[in-house]
């Protein structure tokens, strides 16, 4: 944790760059200073089909769950949620000139009781020589 | 919201028509006149990879998951689900005539106060000019 | 139910067989006794674009998400997490011998009163002469 996964409708292959958003979500994430950096995992997930709204074929969409652990305040939540909805909003913000786009975002805490995770990158990451390799986010 | 995704096994391409269950499925959820034609996002997620209950081949499965916003009671939710179960059960109606296929359907409400939304659809749809367009649905 | 999901990176194409990371959590899930054979659903959905961690072209995850019924206890639900994991690591293992890899799971529970199925291999399954073939598993 934490997970970001960005499922969008595969009509936007031409409109937006997927690669890019991941990139900013990523930043936006650790920018706000609540999660570990070997932590954070953003994907996006491409719909081929779909069908939006009044089914016009321009019509399009980005939403974003982002899962976490337990242990961050509402307060704390809430600032990471605006953090990354303004990030996708920045990357995405050509989409909103035409009213065929919607743009959405969700939290949802994790069960810490029915929760396993492993993670060869903490050690890594922990280490003070390679904290100083920080261009790489 | 709300937000239809729907996963289904890829062993599933020459068997159904995705595309067609999306579109079926976008209509049941308006027709319940429980959301706002504009924010509904129907889209499908194909499994490459799967393995399912004895493990033949041919098994294969649609698993549908709506999340809605709060506001609607228990007995809304229920009529929506049903509304929606049924019309993937009469697209899907053929899967059932062999022992290899399961359909599932799980509704869950997003909690407001950890939920962001930008929807460029609505300025368009809530204008009654658009509305006559209604034939898109 | 239960349905287990396996988010990936998609640079895992080359490093690890997701098809048989499903085939061995599918007889991991059926292993524990919990749940029926026939309502085992195990897939995987590869993410093309993803940005993980510091970066690095070479960071990668695995995110299985296992979503149950109700009816069984948390320490039933703690013993199938455990098992799951126990199998995915088994599976994975190589990819923790450098340290841009990780693993995580989660266990949610549906809610029965907003939940629909409809399977046509249980009629298959429970019958005694079809169990014979349980080496399909």
């Amino acid at each position: 944790m934490p997970h970001l996964s960005v499922e969008y409708s595969a009509n936007l292959d031409d409109r937006a760059d997927i690669g890019t958003l991941c990139e900013r979500l990523l930043k936006a994430v650790i920018a706000t200073d609540l999660f570990e950096v070997g932590a954070v995992r953003v994907r996006a997930i491409r719909c081929e089909h779909h069908a939006i709204a009044d089914h016009r074929a321009e019509n399009a969409f980005v939403d974003l769950s982002f899962r976490v652990g337990r242990g961050r305040s509402l307060t704390e939540k809430k600032r990471a949620g605006e953090a990354i909805f303004a990030a996708a909003q920045e990357v995405l913000a050509p989409l909103f000139d035409s009213p065929h786009f919607a743009l959405s975002l969700e939290i949802r805490e994790i069960d810490p009781e029915l929760s396993w995770k492993r993670n060869a990158m903490h050690a890594r990451l922990r280490n003070s020589e390679d904290q100083g390799k920080g261009q790489h986010v």
